[in-house]
């Protein structure tokens, strides 16, 4: 009973599996759906109360099927403190935290997260190698990211300083640091806001070079990801999950966990 | 008969053929510029009449060659859901529907897309083999590419959501979260406007960390793309059309269709 | 006579060669910064007759040279109608013509493209090497870039007629289509000014597609510029320039124009 | 006793190094998050003084440290005009500045940089090769990235004059020339920040046309990179700096060092 409860939730190899996982990308999405219009004044005016009543019941469903989860695996402690128990689990809690803090239910949406999971269902195998080889190419590059944004963060401290150094006294936006620094971090990135600006000719000056160096430092991060995808083999991975460690990403083939032994 | 006036239309190997598409490229595009200028409150004022006029007749016109097509192609059903059938058909339709609906013939620019077709005249094979390139790097990244969506989707109706409940109550901009995720997509893409801007030193952290987030994200693309493009072989076609099912990009030496077999 | 002007003109092989293109360099700049700094009302004020008369000796040192460039040079023509015949005079035309037409010298900064040619002296066969490199990388990827333009283009027209049709009555900002679609090439580029922005939930959904359409489209120049770039050779040319059809890039071991066969 | 003190504050290869290098790393990110904090006018009204005793007391320390590193360095002029050797000069220097000049000692954020030293702490070896992976990428690219920039600030000169022609007289912003290539910077690198922006039709046309060149612009450099990234093989060096000339990047095996031949 317990394993087939498993094989419904957690795989999505058999039809009951897969209609559970499309039955579950649903439920997120309309439940995202009705937290954000729920928001609008507007339509809260006038559907309020049903908006209300739809989050709670996704809420309750979700709580049950967290439980179920709990229940249902070898391990229930390994699966509460990884990344999608973590996530399950901040997905009903700001419902309930909204009886104590009004509004809060708001961060409720962070359970759009949950479906990332529901990709096993959809071309399973093949989705799940994409995000692998993404996984994989980030974490190659994970030293070289390092590195570069200390360099940027850096670089954004020190121009913001400089910044409002020049710009301070006489321009309202540069008020302190901080907003300086966010200033330069909006800068960098070619977000470019406006509404802080620099006003005097050596202030932009400065604001030129950083522009035109955030266009160069743009490139840098491109160019480490492109040449460490460019070295990824294609991708061939199962959608099996170990019941005992959760592990995902087995070779087709395998019959038992690459990480823990246990058979799958 | 039939099968002359399809040569004329359809392809661009004949000199009447190329004549046929030469004068077409120049008729959408004098249309569009008929339409935009019609726009334009003060030109509107002075030569309104010429204008519509104009646009009447390159409709009329329009409309005549989407029924000869319908007439000279062996299958008129495929041709009509095709996606040049249906952009065919969009591009005449806004102007009848404006006898009903004031004002959307303004949606008639959509006749702009059939320029994509007329690729065939100029240098054919090589326009036509890029955009076959193009479309094979789209469509070999295309699951990595849903993959990314997806997170970066997620991303912004995560902070969206965080951001309307920080900002929300003392901030006119982030009134509700649509308007917030709206806000996390115009930050995470670099866009940039600056309507909506946070106030606060903690929506500032957050909209930073966002920033640079997004700074990192723009990388993935490129770098998917870019190694898929690197794989590419150089592409080689003609430009010839199957007159039973319009499958393009044929071998130069092929002499029947490589999807449905008919003589090309 | 005339060789030794050639040589000392259009060559940087010789000291007298180096030592004129070195000045040359200095002047354009001198000359540049002094037109930047004239349109200054301040700086203007007080420096204002000192800085025409900078700009008018320059002009005329500029007139002389480009004299003696068309005596030197074995085909007049030729070098008049190259691209940096037609900076050369486009350098000085605009001072000459300040005369009939009051501030139109401030377009005599054009002569900064006259630096590019002076590259020929730092270095020179590296950086002309480096930029073939970039030429030919640019005019291999030209007809995927023509294709991806056209592409970019109906997407803005048409975008922007939809924002006219939905934002139009209500906004002030999408006054007519032209105006949209200058909107929607802001919007496509990740520019965002912000000066026009959709205020309707439909145009800010809108709005939100063409971001992150953007935002991926940012991805297919890129890919094909690094995947053309990746498969070039290093570059090894030397920086003789043809003294008869004025070409470059020559072997550094050529004895005789790669273009019409004339002794270098 | 030298060489022992030279080996705890240069190298991080024994325990008291390492444990020198984490005590640096907080201090300068303590005294850097102080100076940002003090800056902030609420803030400063309450803590200000204690804020102060804490700069001071870092800067002290700071200098100390500077005087102890030239003391215990076997050639304390290479290290004095080393870049660290400046970035821990200009580290202290605004705080006794601010004696001076009041408000200068904003500028002491520089020490920020000393941070990327400290990457020889944490898993030392890879840190210091994937930065030096990345200044050779941009060496190796330096040739093309100048001549890449020089078209660039030609390009923003050029238009910005354009600008300034033809939108000056109605439009605030382009007040003048300085201003207007400002505007093209802010323009070409995609930033918008949109406190200039043009309003004549031809202006925007221009600026249309600047921005799309903006699009496409962006494209090289991060395709000069990622070819030259891609190119680079694996990095493998050791954490050693030289004790004579401050070298680093040795290989692990190696014994004398590969600058300067004295024995690491």
């Amino acid at each position: 009973m317990r394993k087939r409860l498993y094989e419904v939730i957690f795989e999505a190899d058999t039809p009951a599996g897969k209609a559970f996982d499309v039955a579950l990308l649903i439920a997120i999405v309309t439940s995202v759906l009705a937290l954000m219009l729920e928001s609008v004044a507007e339509i809260n005016a006038h559907y309020g109360p049903t908006l209300r009543a739809i989050e709670w019941a996704f809420t309750v469903l979700f709580t049950l099927e967290y439980v179920l989860r709990l229940a249902c695996v070898q391990r229930p402690a390994r699966y509460a403190l990884s990344f999608f128990g973590i996530i399950d689990l901040l997905a009903v809690l700001p419902t309930y935290a909204s009886l104590l803090v009004p509004g809060s239910h708001a961060l409720a949406t962070v359970r759009i997260f949950r479906v990332v999971r529901v990709f096993r269902v959809l071309k399973l195998a093949r989705f799940i190698g994409e995000s692998h080889a993404l996984m994989r190419a980030l974490r190659a590059s994970f030293h070289k990211i390092t590195v570069f944004l200390v360099v940027v963060i850096s670089l954004v401290v020190v121009t913001g300083s400089l910044m409002y150094y020049i710009e301070g006294p006489d321009n309202r936006g540069f008020t302190d640091i901080p907003t300086s620094v966010y200033w330069a971090i909006v800068t960098v990135t070619t977000v470019g806001f406006g509404d802080i600006t620099p006003q005097s000719p050596l202030g932009r000056g400065i604001a030129s070079l950083l522009m035109i160096a955030g266009y160069g430092i743009i490139a840098v991060p491109t160019g480490i990801f492109a040449a460490e995808f460019a070295r990824l083999p294609a991708p061939s991975v199962s959608t099996q999950v170990c019941p005992s460690c959760l592990a995902e990403g087995h070779d087709p083939q395998a019959v038992f966990c690459y990480a823990c032994g246990s058979k799958l």
